[in-house]
């Protein structure tokens, strides 16, 4: 399979269109990025690289770094994650407060606001020093040994999130969150606020395309069996109220941010980036669903 | 891999449990079945068919049906049918009537009730005799010429159906239902009412796993685009509110129905078919998870 | 006080008024009524009986009756009936059926329609010919001896009432409906299809603000503690989702029905009724909401 | 009407009674008060003040202050304060973020913990010094020229409110506040911790049963219109989702608090306080609201 040529040829078709969806607004930091800005990278399991448009440029990978929190808590602590929240889709808005009520605080996935919240509160109630621990463990996978948390996004997120501190609260209020809510918070904007661009992104997330275990390095970050599991959850969750749609139209497990950014991943065989900072109403980037609905109907590889 | 040895194993492993859930008992020819029955049959592309236990008994596959009809509908259709219906999970159990108030009668997807309703409507609407073309249908897929519905099952479903009642004069009311509500109603409770043995259920489905083409015929029922979304939605929608659980442990599209049987299919692969009456407490068949789960863990092979 | 007086300068006030909602459209036999017609009539206890404009034209008074058939049961069956509703006030629209499903089938009053389907389960199960006990009960009340079921209006409600339909079976399927559902339809319909005109109206509710004891014939309809508690039904629940509103205006129990009526009730001293057939947009009248906040306004006597 | 001999003998007979309910436990302050406490003091219009069992001991009267907070808020902003919540019911019990998430941020009513918090958001905005200026409003109306806020209760609502902390932030997200969310909680719980006595309870809330006017100085505190509007409010708001049960039972507007105390205002005649700290399973004082009951049923005195 050719895959640069295809993704040339699907970047400028995609790129062509006049509709773009619009960037967030609720912060200054997204709201400022040019919505014209548009890169696609694709990394295999057998290290093919290759990416096109701004690739290069980094970007705030919001919600996507939310699957790294979880795996680094999935890996110390097993299956007692899913004794505080589900797996399964929500059916509603990412940010959405009734299921929370009606299930107890227990949020439907790691995925949604909530679920990563908790998520955030169990990492740090890790022995030794988790958040920088965290840190490094990003900082290995992506290969960018600089990788620092965005202050300057992260407060601006903190500044306008009244949501999610009432989301956090609402769970401490079901007794769901152990450590103090301003804590769970900031360390929660400091997760949204990392920076990657294409290339790192797919570079980073390549193990779950590759039954847990890194390409660079030949480590194994999760075994298969969770592997898998983490690709399940990416497929069913991946993407709040709009899961259903990505796996219909693309069909591979993947990840959404709010900057724009989709992170998917094809078991057994790569992973691929996407970045427009332009969303559609559900939150998604819109050139970015786009860009993969067409990549795997004209590569005819989905998983299904 | 051999997959007759594998099946043997678990079946053994599985068979020996002595929680096996309790079999439906909204209806008596439900209620009536003896729990103890535990058949698996599995339908490779390349022709490998194996069963074991009671994998020739015929069984009410209930809603296991309605993909079927979704898939008579959307092959003449095509992307109309989306206009009616979602395909997002609906995250609350499979005859919720919140989530159709929210959503003004259009359902979220048509594997839960309320969207099955729909498909059988739109399937009424469809010029010369539908009821009797869909029945061929399924006969030609199923290769069981003499099939019929149960008129026992289907009367018994809807002297005990208010709820489904209920469902679909809430959807007429919203205006998404064509048809006078008891004839949609009438051959809702007929197509619930087929039955099958596991072997003919996974010959059934196959195609799905086949790129949309019957291994039997050879005939394309059909494209692949088509057949990777509907698989995509029994991944996603599937197991109604069990739907993420299913993905994350068992890691393939599939369908279950309140009879006790389960069909999942592993696109490229195989078709398996699993039936023991007894129920979770969600609705879906407790060996037959059980069975499935262990499945993929040993064969290693989900589609993530 | 001089009602009259009161009474004739305030439906000049609001007869002047431009804006005066709009009738419903769902039956022909309400779309087509004139939205000119406002007609009020009041009744005291000291037997002062005074009426305005259309006062005498029978209208359809549609919910108002459903009040009429609570009493009925209500003073058979006494504190029984609170066995299968609630006394709260529904927060939602008339018809709303997430309640239902939070609440496992039981309303949340008797004024809302699903809890008039079980007022009309209840009445049904009554021993004897409780249909025709329930008409000559009426006919006594409103000393309207040849008082009848509009069986035109009845049919066309019952032709556009999927959602009714669509209530009655869901709360039988939770097992709050004894007669079958058909039957229960048919009263409800039947129920809701008097006709009355303003005068027979206050008439028909006077003996709410006498203690319970009629008028005209000083008879005992229900004790004073029952009235009481009717009477806070009426002020808590007789206007829906609107209740607050009525009760924070014009501060006096009462009931609204679909065809524009209103009749509200000053326990102690008088009942009157309104009838103007344009809707605000919850589904009350207009100008008869208009002129009872200004009637209790400028006599400043409101319960409160 | 002998009151005080109707009320020592509803006293003895619901003191008698061995089910008492249990007293709140979210905090020390609460949890720890004696659960054998029992006071009722009348304050008639005519002046007649008459007090039984503990009708002297403080007590916390926690969403009792509501109402004097919009009181206050009502009396300078008039009719505006509607803009920012409604009067209706909430039918959901009091602390319910789906209905503020379904309503945009608008709050129900002033009277449920949401609103509440828009009238303190109110209150803070105005001009001068309203946190001080709200005191001496009411050590003036009670005549208890030393009260003040107890810094013990609010500080330990604070340390437990995280529900509060949702509900507030949630409100905020909607734009629906405008001061910062900590100084909004902050005068929250300083207001819920006001104590007063029975006594004192009954005599605050007269000027509601004296159309406006207070008995003591004969100073109006709102208009005869607003006072009614004030009193609609409590009859159809003041107890949660148990606000038509009061209605129905007891027929007189009220508001209780979670310390157990409960006033009742009979608009023209009198203002009656009950305090006996067991709660019932929706939070309202379980002997508060027997007393009243049995009083409005002997004195045959309800508004209805």
């Amino acid at each position: 399979m050719n895959y640069p040529a295809i993704i040339e040829e699907i970047y400028k078709e995609v790129g062509a269109l006049e509709e773009q969806g619009r960037p967030a607004t609720y912060i200054p930091e997204l709201a400022g990025v040019d919505p014209g800005n548009f890169g696609v990278h694709i990394s295999t399991v057998d290290r093919l690289n290759f990416g096109i448009g701004d690739y290069r440029k980094p970007f705030s990978i919001q919600s996507i770094a939310k699957v790294l929190a979880l795996v680094f808590v999935y890996r110390i602590k097993g299956a007692d994650v899913w004794k505080r929240m589900g797996v399964e889709p929500s059916g509603t808005p990412f940010n959405s407060l009734i299921q929370l009520e009606a299930d107890k605080g227990i949020p439907r996935n790691p995925l949604i606001n909530a679920g990563a919240m908790v998520v955030c509160d169990m990492l740090l109630s890790l022995p030794g020093d988790p958040v920088n621990d965290f840190l490094a463990f990003v900082r290995e996978l992506s290969n960018l040994p600089d990788l620092e948390y965005s202050k300057k996004i992260a407060e601006s997120e903190k500044s306008a999130g009244y949501l999610n501190v009432a989301l956090c609260n609402f769970i401490k209020s079901f007794g769901n969150i152990e450590n103090e809510t301003d804590r769970v918070l900031d360390f929660y904007f400091n997760l949204c606020s990392l920076e990657m661009d294409c290339q790192a992104l797919s570079k980073t997330f390549r193990f779950l395309a590759h039954g847990g275990v890194t390409v660079r390095t030949g480590e194994e970050v999760m075994n298969a069996s969770r592997t898998k599991r983490i690709n399940a959850l990416l497929q069913t969750c991946g993407f709040y109220d709009e899961s259903g749609e990505f796996a219909f139209k693309v069909g591979l497990p993947g990840k959404s941010g709010v900057g724009g950014g989709i992170v998917a991943v094809h078991p057994g065989r790569y992973t691929i980036s996407v970045w427009s900072p332009g969303l559609n109403y559900r939150g998604n980037s819109y050139k970015g669903m786009k860009f993969l609905e067409l990549f795997t109907t004209k590569t005819q590889l989905s998983i299904f």
